[in-house]
């Protein structure tokens, strides 16, 4: 591919990097109507939506304040040393255009992106947005075949329902792709959930489904290195989609979000099982539930994008990429 | 009316204020299935609920913070002396229960809530929620005849959609309750329009239905005293709703609101205004729009608080409360 | 037991979290007078009183912050499957009532207080206030035997004096406990000692009296289970009271106290060592010295409030429960 | 006098105005026991106390606050162009020492404090503190005779007693010194009260001893200049004490402190009334009530330290001013 | 001109305002080396360098928050109608380039953007930035001319010199500017001037010069509409630059800034001295010193976009624009 | 050395630790001019300068921020019973002058402050400041022989230069060093570099030079007491400073600095690895890069403070001390 200069993001040595228009990891803006959009390998999105949240809002504010602390990230993995910025052709491709009073209308529009995304080859790594957002991206890009997938939070988000029938919500995205044939259960990995529950519907649920879960005591029995060694051998070799609400980490680090549950893994934790994640044919990525609101240090985006780029880094190696 | 001491809120002489459960201003906890539920004269609701919000989310929790701040207010208003307690029966009647996932659905149940409320006789002065919380309150309280109303804000809330075509945010409930008849708009005033605007579609269909609107720019040149003699004469001795959206006020004095307008209103003149309502036939009031997450010091609470017992002072002279 | 369902928090799939008047866990709120008072077996109670800080001042408002979190409470403890509010009444006192300007009233106002409760056959669960508090809970629980204690604290609080003979501080409850024949020293087990000294006088007391303290150096090379080993030994079958400073962790997870210590435990430690009381015979616990205006994004009011939920599940296997 | 540069502040054309130990306004620390304490005309000092409150704590704080604000003061007074260091030897006392365990050892320690700066003819500036402070500054700067009063609030701090017979609290300092003969109450002019009453026992008390109470509905119907002619007028020729409650100003400018009140004056009315002082024989002034846990920006200590700039301003030409 | 929707703001109707990667105002973000920037009219600058900045430091992270808060800006003026961006081209022109280690590079590269942008007939309205960013962009602005200027301020900026001969500083930069020929004096104009003072040196200059300067004590006597009549009479009809500093106006409604003056103006006055700005031939503008490290709420960012707004509706009606 | 009490803190039972003037740790302020500071053996410096930073600023505020986290250090080492202030005569220095607007006269200010201090045989703790105020510290402590240092940094500092040239900033102070022969670049031991990386230049040099670098991937694989002793091995018996900057520190443990990164130690390992430097031969020390504007709790001042005493205490043993 030619002209690979125009994917480079700005360098902190030329411009500072409080400086200048906020794109995601300084990157170029792509919209899916520039005429370079088809060079583009890996898409970052922001999908400014929390429609789905039962409870305390704010991660419609997500893309912008992760494009903002992104900025702060460099060319280079410091332990990997992995560039993916001259490894890929990266970029932001702006937000999804959601509607904050209608959830139905939302989610039709979100997989009308993703389609359009999928249709290019272009792998999606969304800036969420709350948990929610998964499922329509999920209907994009797993129309033809189930998915595997990693899923890090402090919830399951496999309820049935809430407030006496309502579906559609950020606790209900994984039960409802797994309903639609969206994901394989049995190439699905939830690891971190913790805190206190309603009951045990959605536990219950995984078990019969061969879902299988790893929660907080295990995982802080265990390494990560031995954790996402399994996890990498549950999704296998086939496309898996990849998927990270920042309250899998403790709320120390990562108090910005809605529902924060503390006793979870740390910034060092949260890195590394991203960083595992090489090798695994990875079709899309996530990490939602940043909430700017309540984040008022700014340290849950900045974390937020740190994870956004080890995910990238973990593209680098995925067998599906586009040539 | 006997056992008048039940509705009398704990005193700060007796309880210190920053102590106790939190209700709206220390007043007994008296939900619709309670006994004394009928001895009620004023019922301060709170309707945690952001469904229509477009902009930035968060009056969802607005009652909670309102009755946190609230209970810094004591017995007797400084300014007229009036001791609402005293001269009504007044009580926290709890939330209405919303439906954070579905804007339709929560329009029902507030509606069914106020509905209940009216049906007992009491006039509702609700903590919002954001301004589209009004809408089902006035489906509740005008269903026999339209209101007039005098209502502070920056945005007059007469758009007629937004987003292609959806017809319920936070920027429309007045069209419709135009449209629906709940609302008399030849007694109609909105006080304190102001900030950048999309086009005049709103103000074009105000003008058309006789609402009179009161731009900033006016209202600084005229006196408080002046105006609310104004907005009395406009709605007269009929049955009358108030609705106070907290960006009415400058958001140095109300940074917690969700789409703030610079340039408005001081604490004193928000005060003034609400006062100055004394001897209208208020039916029912609402305070709306405060969202905490984004009032770091909990001072737009504070405000909305004392705007709400201003409120509660004016109903006190109310033609229409039952005995 | 009849009418259990009386004592059942509301669900955040009926009511959402983020609405409701907030009471602990919310649960009912069943003060004193209440006619339920006596079908109580655990009592929350509010403390919101610091007359006893020599430093940062704020666990007046702890209680009420402390609620507010409290209501992201679910039912179910996620690690250990404990459903505490099935398996005991529990409820809400309300708050003791404290005289802000005078310290010997407030601890008479508290010792009532906790003595009524006792003779109720009420195990308290006290959300404070300082840590002073717990004296005058003690005097009331330990009226007639002395109890054990596991206490969790970055100090101490076993210093004898300051200020030039001040014997009534937050840094002296335990000084004063052991005089009083409340504490029986050797079944007291003080864990998680660090930070800068003024000297090594409450040490050299506790030594001499036979109390053990684990300083956090040795905490940071045990594991909490061995420690918690050690600490179920010491206090053995005896009526043990349970007193948490939330200053027992480290303040990235709490910055919310009046005197934090830097390098302490993280809050998954915090959780796990209240877990492991299980089998213990509580007679009692408190979780103080949250201060809320230093809490600015009340994720310390939240840790807090998960701690007090460790400690409620763990009382459900106490021995001493009233049937 | 000789040696006045000892006595000049550090510009901040030399060294920066963040750089530097925070002294009040720059100027030379000089404890009791320093050589050149009685050169010291105007002593700064801090009351590092808040004992007497009965609301949200946190003025114990406020010294080192106001210390720090008060380096961003210059030389100059900008409206009248008096250079009070030039006029008047002034220096920073340092702070009264509390026991913050103990109200009445508190009040004798602060009583002793200003007794022997009085005795040195030194004239005290205080940064509070709560308002109770005031009263054992009163008792060494009145025993000899009643002094005049202005005093900035929104709250008379004439109450009787709180909580069932607690005499001493920072909402009685003056009905105590009006009892003790502190105070000439002829002489004593209460200026801005507003908010919420408990009831009229505070006005009614002032009624009845002469006490002029002006109101804020009264101050914001005439001018800073005219009630400030009107409280000269009152305080007269005699030796007066200025007593400045920063919640005179309201909340927007002064967020910080215990127990704001809505609808108060702003910045520029809150200076002007302090500079309009110049000329009454100003004996002693406080600034009291900031509270820092509050202050999250700081803008209420630095309002606090421009506001007790201007005292000193005025105190240029109090007539009673030691040679 | 042709293709006039190229330059029109995304519209919130279409995409939430919180949406979107934000350029100023939702504009085409269109730098110097864009194919249609010899369309622009209007260009909008960030100036992310506060290297002349001798107190609070931050002025370099305000273009982001400027962007960002300018997303709330709508298309029409509320009170005048305009509509700025249908009647002018205007663009965001991305960030000048600083040096953050180096002053005097910074200010060459500065100047070099600002001739190249002049070059283009572009006006340059920028959000600062320090004071300092002025000098640059008046030196590329006034090469042929001097120019007359309104100033809104604190401060004089007119100091010669700090710390021992540093003749470049935020406080120096309009000194310099008149010394080099940049200014007018006799057509400047500076309104505002409030705060502590060093000496009386900078206002004897500009009495020296003809320089006319508004303190704030005349400032609150007059109104805006007296006021701004006189300085468009003193800038007549010749090329104008206007400057804004953020702390022209209250620290209550403008907080994040480094050298507030607490006593000035509020929002509405601040938006009207803009407004009243229309008629004047102004040939460039900025609005400079917010500092977002000490703007908590972000309300500041969100006044200085509303004014320079404002300013751009002024702009619409100068003589100087070209075709 | 006679009048030991002089050079002891206030203690907190005698002064609270929020009273009083805020000098380091309480220490008695002790500038180059006062007769007592030839008897002192450890000097507290402040260097309120951050003109080297090329990304968010801050440092400059530092001193005074750690200052006032100071007082709530006590008189003695809670794990190893060390009382530093027994053992040595420390005392606060005060600031050096830094010019904030001119980065070489800055460096000039600070060398000729040092080279004083060292003059004296004071060996000099110093609070930052930005990193590159090292370089000058280093000037004046290394003017005869090239020092070892252990340095904790998420970053090496090692760069060649920034923008195009800029040679001096704080992303290069030890490169300078060695190129200086400031620096033994086989007796330097870096621990804790992480982070994304703009390239491997640093790493390069570091390695060309025999620099031993500890990456955080290897830090957490060992523990501090290993590191350290590989660490003490690195610099041996010779000469050694140390130089801590505070993004050593995982941000949710130290977010108020201006390049955080995640990923870091946590507090109890910050204290640890400086504690293990007790018997180095320390020459001077330093903690800087604390950036208060970004602190908002003020923990990290706090944290920085505590590792400040650390420290101290290992300077209690180094063999060059002074007697």
């Amino acid at each position: 591919m030619t002209n690979k200069s125009f994917f480079q993001p700005v360098s902190g040595f030329v411009l500072p990097r409080f400086a200048g228009v906020a794109s995601f990891m300084r990157l170029p803006v792509v919209p899916p109507d520039h005429p370079r959009i088809d060079d583009v390998q890996v898409g970052l999105v922001g999908a400014p939506w929390d429609g789905g949240t039962t409870n305390r809002p704010g991660p419609r504010h997500a893309p912008r304040a992760l494009r903002d602390a992104s900025t702060m990230i460099r060319a280079q993995n410091g332990v990997t040393g992995v560039r993916p910025f001259e490894a890929l052709n990266c970029a932001d491709l702006g937000d999804v255009t959601p509607n904050p009073a209608d959830l139905a209308d939302s989610l039709r529009r979100m997989e009308d992106f993703y389609t359009d995304i999928r249709a290019r080859g272009i792998i999606p790594l969304t800036g969420g947005g709350d948990h929610l957002c998964t499922l329509p991206i999920l209907r994009a890009l797993a129309k033809d075949r189930p998915l595997g997938m990693v899923h890090f939070d402090s919830h399951t988000d496999l309820f049935h329902s809430y407030f006496d029938g309502q579906m559609y919500t950020h606790g209900t995205p994984f039960r409802r792709a797994v309903e639609e044939g969206l994901l394989d259960p049995k190439r699905v990995c939830i690891i971190g959930i913790r805190g206190t529950a309603y009951d045990s519907e959605d536990r219950d649920f995984a078990r019969a489904e061969g879902i299988r879960v790893i929660p907080i005591e295990e995982f802080h029995t265990r390494t990560p290195v031995d954790i996402m060694e399994e996890a990498r051998g549950i999704v296998g070799s086939g496309p898996t989609y990849v998927s990270y609400d920042i309250d899998f980490v403790d709320p120390a680090f990562a108090p910005g979000t809605g529902t924060p549950e503390v006793g979870g893994p740390n910034s060092w934790q949260a890195l590394e099982v991203a960083r595992l994640l090489a090798g695994v044919d990875i079709v899309g990525a996530d990490l939602v539930e940043v909430s700017p609101p309540f984040d008022q240090t700014g340290g849950t985006a900045y974390l937020g994008a740190s994870i956004m780029f080890e995910l990238l880094c973990a593209m680098v190696s995925a067998p599906g990429l586009k040539p």
